[in-house]
């Protein structure tokens, strides 16, 4: 059987392009209307991709008014009500929400994933973060955020807690015998009775354990701790690639750590995010990137560059290469890619904040087979095992998609023209995870 | 006009009564199944509800296993996940849910419910409370759960931050403005700087103002902290009267308690719950109570009746009058009215553990017009504003309530005939709170 793309479609914000909303054709108010949101969804869904996936912050983000105003996802919706909202409304697609291991209860956490996952029959997933935005810090009783160590090592024992709970439940725990009046088998539920540095957690869990065992765990970051971890625990990870050298090292890198870990490294899906620009010629389709980066207000390109890169930028001298950067708690990903690019193309800080004005991440433009060219090189030299779809624009970046490329895709046999029913696990091709209780 | 009712139903637990999954036209696992729950939410929309209405608990229940392993609500689902999934199948129906102030963070709640109220246009309510149960503070890292005294302080600021997060949105805060680019008008977006002796909360929160302003906010409790926190911040009340003098007494109390808050009486709407057994015939009616009340096995009671009171009886003579019960830091409703309703009747411990066998509230049993009779009265005497009510079994209890009593209601101009639209707040006529920035 030929290897196939695994398609995950970003989808909280809507749109990483800063100027999303003020394309012709978009609804300004997408990324904050559920009757829209879930239209694309479905597009997403006949379209057979894996999963959506949506990330998270927890404050308002922290940019100069000035750039803030003109961002169209000041207001969004909260991953988990969003997909349970959107679990009523389809039946095959993945539902991938972030959730922090910083400022939340790992019994909670546990708990709502559980439940997802049962609200949908098995098609919930969980991206742990660990929060490093100082303004979400402010909004949790904190005067900084954790420090990067700490916040890796809570992570990890929140990991601990969540996987511990949802395995304290047997899968044949119920019986439901009304003759006898015996609910369940109370020998196939047991507490967990953690007690570890951060977290004390009785147990059992009040919700019988996850369809898929457990929900698909997905991770990102690119720091040493964070590859580990994604290396050892995850099923998806999110990369965050620019070419398709980056993207091989990376992979060789995540997956080299899975198998010394004992782990089979087809069970662990690298997907880098990728933004396509697709028309009938390659023409057009520049036409169609330049018509958005042309709209990104001048104010949004420095405070999007200090996103990136974790400083503030804006008193660096802009025609200048980019001066040492500190190291900060930054997330390390970001950083170190922007960082990266600036050396490698030789970029002035002026240059540079200009690639920040659009989304800031990887792009493939072009026709629909000079697309499918590119995605199918990635996947068969081992830079990818699929991608995360951002779309430049809403509803316009996803038709085209949908549309275009994705036929060409199913033609060469890269990718599925039907779900195969089962739960996410099923469909993206990974085990489910054994209870700890028989 | 006359003064109607308004209803709530019930629905997490889907039913109180202890055997409710053991009745033969029961489906057992209707509790955890959101097919069925789905299709009991739309017959309770097609009958006009206000809303449904969802408990929460944050443990496996603590009582003996012989009494546990007969619960049909051992696995639940979530209560906001859940109600995110009922607002895409619904269109007028309320969607409150229970969420505690003892174990989450107030930016995450503020948020969550803001979302729900977004995802439904206006139909989410908030029930607050204050969770005393022992086993749930073992998983959220506590020896013990908090004091009654500091578990109230504790609320009454959550409570604060919640609301001045919601208020920190100006309603028409959103521009959208493509030709300027300009998203939002920072002027109308306000931070809260909230520092207090639980929390310290910067905001703003990262949601838009929710469509009703604020959710319906609820309250239950019977203590005097809890009618004080209701009468000044509640727009539902949910009382546990078991006899039309107390439901007149609690009434009362708690309106007069509004009206020297400076509010309006009316604002306020107190719903005792109510579980109704209605057949063509007295006689049937009461047949259909005691089929329920036979699949209650005799394990269940002392349990039952331990967890009303808040004190184990297992060690209590079961054929003496109940003995003076400690005060203890257990929820002070459930204990007055069950001590209360031994006193009134002169029961003893194995007569009271009985009455708590089936789901220990107060019942209207007979035919359409008797049980509407009952209502009728409770209504137009000052008892209530209306019901909670609590379905004995699933489907019959809701099929019977909303085929029979619905119906008998509406012929006397007790209940609508069908929603006017828009949110929750104008169906149970409550006004919308103002945003404090203009």
């Amino acid at each position: 059987m030929n290897k196939k793309l695994c398609l995950g479609a970003f989808m909280r914000p809507i749109s990483l392009h800063t100027a999303w909303w003020r394309h012709p054709n978009a609804a300004p108010q997408a990324n904050f209307d559920f009757p829209i949101i879930k239209d694309l969804v479905r597009k997403l869904e006949d379209a057979c991709f894996d999963a959506v996936f949506l990330a998270d912050h927890l404050a308002v983000m922290n940019m100069p008014t000035n750039a803030l105003k003109r961002s169209g996802t000041i207001t969004s919706f909260e991953p988990l009500t969003l997909l349970s909202a959107l679990a009523a409304c389809t039946t095959n697609i993945g539902l991938i929400a972030t959730g922090t291991t910083s400022y939340e209860e790992p019994y909670l956490t546990a708990r709502r994933f559980a439940s997802l996952d049962h609200l949908s029959s098995g098609r919930a997933g969980w991206n742990i973060v660990t929060t490093v935005n100082t303004e979400a810090a402010y909004n949790f009783g904190l005067e900084s955020a954790r420090l990067h160590a700490e916040r890796y090592e809570r992570a990890g024992e929140f990991f601990k807690v969540v996987t511990g709970l949802w395995d304290g439940w047997a899968d044949d725990a119920l019986l439901m015998d009304k003759e006898s009046g015996i609910f369940f088998d109370p020998e196939k539920i047991k507490p967990l009775n953690h007690k570890g540095k951060y977290f004390s957690v009785k147990g059992p869990l009040n919700i019988a354990r996850p369809v898929q065992g457990w929900p698909v765990i997905a991770l990102a970051g690119a720091s040493d701790a964070a590859r580990q971890m994604a290396a050892e625990s995850a099923d998806l990870v999110f990369g965050n690639a620019r070419t398709i050298e980056t993207a091989r090292s990376f992979y060789k890198d995540v997956k080299t750590r899975a198998i010394a870990a004992g782990r089979n490294p087809d069970h662990l899906k690298i997907l880098p995010a990728n933004q396509v620009y697709v028309a009938a010629t390659r023409e057009e389709a520049y036409r169609k990137k330049q018509v958005m980066d042309d709209l990104v207000h001048v104010d949004s390109n420095l405070p999007n560059l200090s996103l990136k890169l974790g400083v503030d930028v804006s008193g660096f001298d802009l025609d200048k290469p980019l001066p040492d950067i500190p190291e900060t708690e930054q997330s390390k990903g970001h950083q170190r890619e922007w960082i990266a690019l600036a050396q490698r193309e030789g970029l002035t800080v002026r240059e540079l904040a200009k690639r920040a004005a659009g989304s800031g991440i990887g792009e493939m433009i072009g026709t629909p087979s000079e697309v499918a060219d590119q995605m199918e090189e990635w996947l068969l030299t081992e830079a990818c095992d699929g991608f995360m779809m951002v779309f430049h624009s809403a509803p316009d970046g996803y038709d085209d998609f949908t549309s275009m490329v994705v036929p060409e895709l199913q033609r060469r046999g890269l990718f599925r023209t039907r779900y195969e029913g089962g739960t996410l696990r099923d469909t993206i091709g990974l085990p489910r995870p054994d209870s700890r209780v028989d």
